[in-house]
């Protein structure tokens, strides 16, 4: 064995640096792979060279490129595709093509090749998939027509560009192309998608049942299957004369749901976003920003502003008109235009595979990055103006399939609250306590008998179609937790949870990572209160708003004391939302209180 | 950027052979790493050539090895000395030095040099920490005082290797030593250790205690940070002369418990595990496989002997005679280095280390691997019959601390079992549900409320004094993981649950993960009887036992119908354990059942 020595303080360095650039940049809202570039430009070799770019390094960001097209794969849910496949196509389409062509041919007409041309016009034209999520909670946009249609759009349009990739890598090696090799190529090209569509639907789940069946069925044999699998796939690519990345990609969509049982994909999913985004994913970024000449913006300034301008207006531009025959509207075609002007991982994958086949040079990967980020840059401003215009003109359309109310927790607060919301909407309760299911059932109301800490569990109440859910175990942790799971797996928009300590002890992190709302003042009064209302000392009363007013307000205002519940507000529809302080109550609204009678 | 492309199929490949390697052997009962460590030098270069040792292969073992050791260091726990202290330091001390000094004089016979002999001597010293609590729960040995000691031993016994191993390195490339050098070498070890604990007691929790409290609370964030902290801690003992898994060992010692909160820690746990047992530290173990010549069977067969039987004569006599002091009796002793005398993964580390400075050759190498093979070939075999021989003799000592009774689930039942328990051991009940806890509660009862799900909660029943769980809920998937959760994690030895499917349907590997027995036979029985002592139609009687049976057949002799359900066994010192099918009933003791009266 050869004398090999890992050079350990740059592997710790540039951890480091990505981490710290990932956690100043998220502090100011954009997503972490923009610091990552932007520190790896600074400190690396570009800049000033306290980075150093190794073999370790090397095999480590080659490794987390793989691993992160699996995790991107793994994302995408085709589910997501149903509510807004129509306009989701027709936005990835326009958003796609408008400036895959304006780049090629910029790139031709600067007297770059047709191969570099195409390697570009790719990079423009995809959109970032990941940290779209992210923006649409902070904007408060996800159960708007929008989110839908740029989770669908962006998800189509990144198969779009790797499918056309897959074609373009297999030419890239060849200048003169004859009928024979393109025949040949093709063939190629048609024969791994069967083949890893094939094994990826027969085999792999047949494999998922026969281990978990045998004794073997723990996760972390499954977390070296994934690896197994990720690697096999991406050695059919490389026969098949693609890029490996289009095998780890095709891996992570075939892996989720067939490979491995339900019961160990959470946990899998975790350990497996841990490594790529935790470690491998990170370093990539920042050595991709080791190969960035940052002279470009003397050198080639022209450039530069060219394609980052036609990146930016002709994904706008292009989103919205190819968006017209949706009949939503140009002005939501100009919004989901700007949701869609992000360039992330994607795009910085396939400049890094363009620079390192030779296709394109240092000069051409420096503008994408930059195109990158100076993109990146602009969703959360534009997208946030866009969508404000949208808001004031009345033209912000909500996806109203979802109207159900689920509560945990049966109790006597909870009953009631559910008499309320039957009136209106389907209600759902779930208890793990038999006793309390059969209670609830006798008085009518559909209730779930489980643990709510488990999605399969919460799977059941048809969590697509609810609205509205409410946390009223004692346990104010269970509530908390049900209402992450509700809002992170089934992204229900409105999360109310009971909480056993005072709010300032939960801390606000974990109220943002289940964006819940803290029901009442403290569970001790909803304790006592349970116990009134099954000692029948509590009358149900009402107090219309005149006035737009803040709930907590209102409260002050009127002197609503200890004796008084406020539980919900009914609007003058008779639709009924939970009560809670940081409400805004409107001229027309009734809140619906208990009072003590005794 | 360079032309780089990492040999993908040679990855797939190393990772598929260890995964069928560590599959095969685990099925014969022996530990993972002797499959990849042989599939290592059956398909490695050293035989049959299918494998290569590419640059890839290269970095992703270097790190596997550091993250291993983060991984060994995180799993000791100094909680587990306490019970053992004194004999298994004389255990560990016996047990490593005898063989380390045979060691070190039959290489320096062998002509050769006093570094090499030391190295030898250390990798003979060692015991494998991994294998352990495997081995012990097959034999049914968790609760003896033979585990405690193993544990507490082969801590020790690494600890102590790997303080050794940190002085021996910085010699390893000077030849001629002078007090001055001596002087700057300690210091500069005395400065790592002194560093690395400062910064880990006081820098480290602080750290943790300002990010729990910020906004980027998550454990993905944390995982990112225990990779940075490795790597400096790494980059320390660099610094220092050593060897970088002495900072990554110092860095999992540090970590676990300090710096990331215990929300977070099961499930970074799990990502670590996945990490380097799930893929780098096997792709290590089968690369090392690669650098063995397997003609030393034929050019040093002598000195293979020779070597492993020093290692385990030296370790077993050895153990036995320091451990004579503990008056544990010299049978215990000879039992105790049969379980310390495999070699595992800290072995083959030093081993391949001391091959990469040079220092010892392919031969001495080779030599090292096989007899790391051996050794642990030897541990079930020597152990089992050891054991047995105890058992036999009727000396295998229990340690009699536990004594504590848990039930999960308050209701009739489980109150009335309670009860029982309650005449000769402490009881402590959990439930979730307030009300039900404040029942227990009066009727004087030591009674958690919480989710018993949650470590924290569970914590709190001071589970290392309990000796038996009985999972009494409803919801059987709630007994059984709780079951699981109190057996892996706090080791209890008894762990019975009622569960609401057929037996058959939840599986083998599920009762056998957390070592479950299931009790009565459906708990649709359980509901009914609950509901029937509610209502007072239940008495209570026993059933006296005259000659040894097996409780299913005595079931099936005594004519038990569905009137009666038998719940507990009393023995004839008042001690009670619970009824289920597989238990041995004696002579002199009592069947207590229930019997519906109405």
């Amino acid at each position: 064995m050869e004398e090999f020595h890992i050079n350990i303080l740059n592997i710790a360095a540039v951890l480091l640096s990505a981490y710290m650039g990932g956690l100043l940049i998220r502090k100011i809202g954009y997503p972490a792979i923009l610091g990552e570039l932007l520190i790896g430009i600074i400190l690396g070799p570009s800049m000033l060279g306290f980075l150093e770019y190794t073999e370790s390094i090397k095999v480590l960001s080659e490794i987390g490129i793989i691993l992160l097209m699996v995790y991107i794969g793994m994302e995408i849910d085709f589910h997501d595709l149903k509510k807004a496949s129509w306009p989701g196509l027709l936005a990835a389409i326009g958003g796609f093509f408008v400036p895959f062509v304006l780049g090629y041919f910029t790139i031709v007409a600067y007297g770059g090749t047709p191969i570099s041309g195409l390697f570009v016009a790719i990079a423009i034209g995809v959109t970032s998939l990941a940290t779209k999520s992210r923006i649409l909670i902070d904007l408060k946009l996800l159960n708007t027509r929008i989110a839908y249609v740029l989770m669908a759009g962006a998800l189509i349009s990144d198969t779009l560009a790797l499918v056309i990739f897959s074609g373009i890598t297999n030419f890239a090696e060849t200048n003169v192309v004859s009928i024979k090799e393109l025949l040949i190529i093709s063939s190629k090209i048609l024969a791994f998608f069967g083949v890893t569509i094939a094994v990826g639907s027969f085999l792999l789940p047949r494999l998922g049942t026969y281990i978990s069946k045998s004794k073997i069925n723990n996760s972390t044999t499954f977390f070296t299957l994934i690896l197994i699998v990720t690697f096999g796939y991406c050695e059919l690519a490389e026969l098949a004369g693609m890029h490996s990345i289009l095998g780890a990609f095709m891996a992570g969509l075939f892996l989720k749901g067939n490979l491995f049982p339900k019961n160990v994909s959470k946990e899998l999913n975790k350990a497996f976003y841990d490594v790529s985004i935790g470690f491998m994913a990170p370093v990539f970024f920042v050595s991709a920003g080791f190969f960035v000449d940052v002279s470009v913006f003397r050198t080639d300034l022209g450039l530069l502003l060219l394609i980052t301008g036609l990146a930016i207006v002709g994904k706008i531009v292009g989103t919205a008109l190819f968006y017209l025959p949706s009949r939503n509207g140009w002005r939501e075609g100009l919004t989901i235009g700007t949701g869609m002007n992000g360039r992330g991982a994607v795009e910085i994958i396939i400049a890094e595979i363009g620079l390192g086949m030779g296709i394109i040079d240092k000069t051409i990967f420096s503008i994408l990055v930059f195109m990158a980020i100076f993109t990146t840059l602009t969703v959360p401003v534009l997208l946030s103006w866009t969508t404000n215009w949208l808001r004031k003109r009345g033209e912000l359309v909500y996806m109203d399939q979802r109207n159900g109310v689920l509560i945990l927790g049966v109790n006597p607060l909870s009953l009631l609250l559910a008499k309320y919301f039957a009136k209106k909407q389907p209600v759902t309760l779930i208890d793990n306590n038999l006793e309390l299911v059969t209670q609830a059932q006798e008085q009518g109301f559909s209730c779930i008998h489980g643990n709510a800490l488990n999605e399969d569990v919460l799977a059941e109440s048809s969590p697509e179609n609810i609205a509205l859910f409410m946390g009223l175990t004692a346990n104010g942790q269970v509530n908390l937790r049900a209402g992450e799971l509700l809002h992170k797996s089934f992204l229900v928009p409105g999360i109310f949870v009971a909480v056993s300590e005072p709010e300032s002890k939960i801390g606000d992190e974990v109220l943002q990572k289940s964006n819940a709302q803290i029901l009442f003042s403290s569970s001790v009064v909803m304790d006592d209160w349970a116990h009134k209302i099954t000692h029948h000392e509590v009358s149900e009363s009402s107090a219309a708003i005149k006035d737009e007013i803040a709930a907590d307000k209102w409260m002050r205002r009127s002197g609503i004391s200890d004796n008084f519940l406020p539980v919900l507000i009914e609007n003058d529809e008779g639709m009924m939302r939970p009560f809670h302080a940081d409400d805004l109550l409107s001229p027309g609204e009734k809140v619906i209180m208990l009072q003590q009678v005794k």
